[in-house]
């Protein structure tokens, strides 16, 4: 059994980025608190737990310690309760998503309105709503702009992680409705590259295993989209969801992950299937 | 034989604006000049040339009477030097077309590279080449753009008959390449349609006319995607090129013409239409 493995598969410098101040201010004898957990990815989270990281649902009293803001950001308004409740703030916010909030303050300043591109549930859209205004519509698909009287000066900013083909359907749809539009590009370069190389990995192999949080968006639509170029693409959390019966002595077995997935994950999905791969050859198990 | 006339065809508001504003200037006696035809049209532009209007190739001397801009617009480097020669100017640009140059100096001033979707040498991009200033590319689609390496602020602004799928598909192509797009709309809704009725019409008949200069752009493009649902369609510039082998008795023939088609012109291809079903009636020709 041949192991193929996608180099850019894995933690993006964002994610990086928040463990880095989260570890840094640990190490510091800081007590650290993140307002719901930092990624989506119950392994990392479950790390984190352990070298001391609390994790909050919401703010109800005041906090003593360092609290730190995750990857998909939070609202103005929350920002707000966080510095009455809070003694530090440390902001991991990933700079690209908060590229998207000043955007939005800017798009909203000069009268356009605005229409956010993404899945009104997920937590970066929630806080981007935040800065783009009440009068901001988010919309997933262009049959929901139906709905809506569009016309006038529109500003359209998108959820980071989403696909290129999304959005350029949604923007097709509006150019030939309105007057005036501005469209800030915020889809993440790593993201996009991401699924680029995962899907040249699909095609590549005959079964594929993409390894991530079952509660990331990034990793279930990364699955999503592999599993229709590779029927055979498994999503499992951590090396324990491996089933050796789902592979024969002759696979070549790719492994991809999402931007939320740590690389220690990803090794140990690796050693394991290294693992069944040795067992077949022990066994002398060959094609039936 | 049956006629049906598109009641969307001919001129549009712009075209008829800038008739106007000549007729009334020969009615106070004056004397009144166009640089260049008036629009695209050699019937309307010897209609006018009739009542007086002498059409000048370009401006050599001082003029002493009334100039025209025609509906296409100038750039500003042309009116500052119709400004030195010309003793009355009266600016005759399509009010839509007008628009775009507003927009277009809006987006220079606001530091975007600027994008023109149309053909380079068409009298309305060439004017507004000079508003959007020496940076500009002109683009017909995009294929072009990769000869350019386009990235950061864009501003993008269209030819305003041109059709909706041209612009969508270069926009859709640059929203994946940019880090901000601003595009204003500056599509003629009037064109848009009439390329929609003409080319309902043209699934209606079985034979199609379509009226208008041989050298209007928007006229020839009528033409050319009526032919794509109707190949029995025939572009005439006047009566004068209708020839009876082309009908049947039994046929049922569609009329629909450009924005720079004037209405005296489609009637009397009507008329001589009308003129051949008579004689296929009279002569009792039925169907072999």
């Amino acid at each position: 059994m041949k192991v193929i493995i996608d180099k850019k598969a894995g933690f993006c410098f964002g994610v990086r980025r928040a463990i880095d101040l989260i570890i840094s201010e640990l190490e510091k004898g800081k007590i650290v608190y993140t307002l719901g957990p930092l990624i989506h990815n119950p392994q990392e989270v479950n790390r984190l737990k352990s070298l001391g990281v609390k994790v909050l649902d919401k703010l109800n009293g005041r906090i003593e310690g360092v609290i730190v803001i995750r990857t998909h950001g939070i609202s103005p308004q929350d920002y707000e309760d966080l510095r009455k409740k809070a003694s530090v703030i440390i902001d991991g916010t990933c700079p690209l998503v908060k590229r998207s909030h000043f955007v939005a303050e800017k798009l909203r300043a000069e009268g356009y309105r605005i229409i956010i591109i993404g899945d009104k549930n997920h937590p970066e859209v929630i806080a981007l709503k935040g800065y783009a205004g009440p009068n901001a519509i988010i919309i997933k698909d262009k049959n929901e702009l139906e709905n809506f009287s569009i016309g006038g000066k529109i500003g359209v900013i998108a959820q980071t992680t989403l696909s290129k083909e999304t959005v350029q359907d949604i923007l097709s749809y509006l150019t030939t409705k309105i007057i005036e539009l501005k469209y800030y590009n915020t889809l993440c370069g790593i993201t996009l590259n991401q699924k680029k190389s995962a899907l040249q990995l699909a095609k590549q192999v005959n079964k594929l295993i993409v390894v991530g949080g079952y509660n990331s968006s990034n990793t279930t639509k990364l699955a999503e989209i592999c599993k229709e170029v590779q029927p055979n693409t498994y999503l499992i959390e951590s090396h324990k969801d491996l089933q050796s019966t789902w592979f024969k002595p002759d696979d070549t077995v790719g492994v991809t992950a999402g931007a939320s997935t740590p690389t220690w994950v990803i090794e140990q999905v690796i050693q394991e299937l290294e693992n069944i791969s040795r067992y077949f050859t022990r066994n002398q198990i060959t094609v039936p």
